[in-house]
């Protein structure tokens, strides 16, 4: 029987079509070829070693002795430019701003054929790293309000580029998406007196059915109301409202935990298309008692269609406990 | 330069990515191959002619003298179901529902290659009035909350089934997207003594820019603030929340602008895959003076990816009203 299940965070409803059902594997496709077959070099990709002059000058760069292991650049095509102030202009129907926002790309490794999945545990946090270091020098712009960190992993995730990298976008505005996550929380807030993402943790390790792996400072679980297969929350134990909050050693538990989840998916799934997005307060909502940030990993495995768009509600064809389980048990090293 | 826009009804907002811009006719695909040249009849699929007992009995029928001309038939693969009672419990993060609910879908020829675009008016008026039939019978049900209607068409939009079909969702929840839409739109009518769709019509036939065609009874355009490429809404002049207060006049204008407007984009695009959705009301909200119902039609000439999931927000990579000119001008007929 279907049922339908609310998440207790995003208020969003879910369907959970268990007549329609795969199972867990049934998600991989044998046929697509693993990221690690690429070379790891690629004459003509920007983001490998000796094309730097295609990307430009960094605004961060890690280095070793045999050259960089991470890079961030300005994105070539930014979807918002830094040369112009915000400014707004309302005339009836038309409310429109200046294009203001920084747009950014973080190379993740010299080598073209890696992903996360692929990386030590060292790799991993220094990308994280390299994420927050950015995100705290954006913040300190007044004219930058939230900042959205994100990665696309192959063509149905929406990249083109093979080379391992992930975005930031910094935004002149607070989506009304994010407004309304805030406002939920900040509801939820005042009628229990606590967090829902503190809740919500706590919870689902008690519950233990639907957690994937538990690290010393954060969770990674499968939400009892996710949205599509192997949609998998990282939620750091400590309460804070911004990534760019996290200490070294949370950031290197979200980085062992990130990529053991990412390792069983890569392994068990066969390396499909994923999204992961970074959730995170508004920089001026530092002191929020209500929101707190998490890591969000949207495996590309279905397709969203007219309902999705009509209602804003998904069907999962998976059942959430069934897809921690898979993972739980599948092979992470 | 990029902008910013915002839609003043759904506030969301969009950033204009000109400087990623295509041609209109850019997202033109050549290679793909057109709905017309598949054959009429096909003898493996369960919408066709004499294989009728696959999709069992319909809950609407519209016959002609050489046989049925649209039928309403149940989903074989719903994604809720009508026999059992929607209950709902609560415990801790657990908030779930029984998945009770109604999928239908509507058989919108017995032709197999033909889309809406190759219909007649007479032929697409009779899809939506048979869409406003099972609406109104399912709204007498009050279990029901709300119907959300809608067409997918090619995989890209979420369906491997080629015969035109569309399809109805009745859900016993309102949609926690679909709520915040309703009081987005009475804080507008608080703000303005108005209905922000009312003012929105009228105001985008006095620009004139974004229109693509007007009819007696309803307008379409593209909005100032859309999400994607040739993102069209029709939204009918008279205030109406709900898509099943429409009348007969009402609909049948709305049936010759859709055909319109898709035929235009079906020439001009070369058939793109695309979902239309009709924004409704919920049932009880039948005399909302704030909310107004329309359709939205999102053709899939892109992809989302992790900015639009960590953001809400999208980035359109073409020009609203450059978009408009282009389907204004293209062939209809």
């Amino acid at each position: 029987m279907p049922e339908l299940r609310q998440n207790i965070a995003t208020r969003e409803w879910v369907v959970i079509a268990t007549e329609r059902a795969k199972r867990p594997d049934d998600f991989a496709d044998a046929e697509r070829p693993l990221s690690e077959s690429r070379p790891a070099r690629e004459a003509g990709c920007p983001f490998c070693p000796g094309n730097e002059a295609i990307a430009g000058p960094p605004t961060l760069s890690v280095d070793g002795p045999g050259g960089w292991l991470v890079r961030v650049v300005p994105n070539k095509f930014p979807a918002l430019v830094e040369d112009q102030e915000p400014m707004r202009s309302f005339r009836g129907i038309e409310r429109r701003m200046s294009g203001f926002g920084v747009h950014e790309v973080l190379i993740e490794s010299p080598l073209h054929n890696v992903t996360t999945a692929l990386q030590s545990d060292v790799e991993v946090a220094r990308s994280l790293r390299a994420m927050r270091s950015r995100g705290r020098s954006l913040a300190r712009d007044e004219r930058i309000l939230v900042t959205i960190f994100f990665k696309n992993h192959g063509a149905e995730a929406g990249t083109s580029l093979e080379h391992p990298h992930s975005q930031m976008v910094s935004l002149p505005v607070v989506p009304h998406h994010v407004r309304g996550r805030l406002q939920d929380a900040g509801a939820y807030f005042d009628e229990h007196g606590s967090c829902v993402f503190c809740d919500m943790w706590r919870q689902e390790l008690t519950a233990g059915a639907r957690v994937i792996v538990e690290g010393a400072h954060c969770v990674a679980f499968i939400p009892y109301a996710a949205f599509s297969p192997f949609h998998t929350w990282i939620v750091p134990k400590r309460h804070m409202p911004l990534f760019i909050q996290a200490s070294d050693a949370e950031l290197e538990d979200v980085a062992r935990v990130l990529r053991s989840v990412l390792r069983r998916i890569y392994f068990s799934l066969r390396d499909p298309d994923f999204n992961f997005v970074v959730r995170t307060a508004p920089n001026h909502e530092e002191r929020s008692r209500s929101f707190h940030w998490y890591l969000s990993i949207v495996p590309k495995v279905t397709r969203t269609a007219g309902f999705e768009i009509g209602s804003g509600m998904f069907i999962n064809t998976s059942l959430p406990e069934e897809s921690a389980r898979f993972l739980r048990e599948a092979k992470s090293s």
